[in-house]
């Protein structure tokens, strides 16, 4: 096991497994000169962040063609437990047809009423992974 | 009420009490030429967002005197319900001892053992807030 600073790396099928079941995510774009970081709802789609936005919104202005980071996490505070994935990667709005039908069909619905018909899709060129892992303290303390 | 997108836009106040209810966020940064965002359990201490790290850590390094965004959430997927908030502004390591003690004070533990005796703050410059609403459909549909 490899730690760093406290928190044991995971491998990146360890990750990506994580990645695949998380259904809320936070992106991280810069609008203008300031950065932001928003919550989506995601589906992991051939490998791929897939998720809705509002056709010319801000998020999908931001997020053509940028480098971004997308962050998802849990964490049990009672138990000091958690872990999170960090992916990195290109984002692009969907243009493919059939990409969005799979979308469509892996029941990614919008949190948010009204339009949200563009789709962002992240293909991570790096995953990496984290999770706190606690101790025993040495023998005779 | 304002509404961007679906979403309610919360007063800055509510998005100050939100972030004052919080205990894990997460902070985008950029290490190398790569944008990242990593959790930390925080609090807000003077208005400002404080959180423990390792001394001299990439992390402390890369928000030393940098812009950096800082998101906390609450979903209910379920219900299809949620909240976020986003505080942008500039991080820096606490060198002050009088805050220091505050942090303390504040009962500010790491989730992670080890070594985390360096203390980052960052003083929003900026904080919003949206909120899911839903609506009735209208009368006949």
């Amino acid at each position: 096991m490899i730690e760093d600073e406290g928190l044991e790396l995971l491998t990146e099928d360890q990750a990506r497994g994580l990645l695949a079941t998380g259904e809320v995510g936070r992106i991280g774009i810069t609008i203008g000169a300031q950065p932001a970081i928003f919550p989506v709802n995601y589906r992991l789609i051939d490998g791929s962040i897939v998720f809705r936005t509002a056709p010319g919104s801000k998020m999908s202005a931001a997020a053509e063609g940028a480098l971004v980071a997308f962050e998802v996490d849990d964490y049990q505070l009672a138990d000091r437990a958690g872990w999170s994935v960090l992916a990195v990667g290109r984002a692009e709005v969907i243009h493919d047809l059939a990409m969005t039908s799979k979308v469509l069909d892996a029941g990614l619905e919008p949190l948010v009423d009204g339009i949200r018909t563009a789709m962002v899709r992240i293909t991570p060129t790096l995953i990496t992974g984290r999770r706190i892992v606690h101790h025993p303290p040495p023998p005779g303390i």
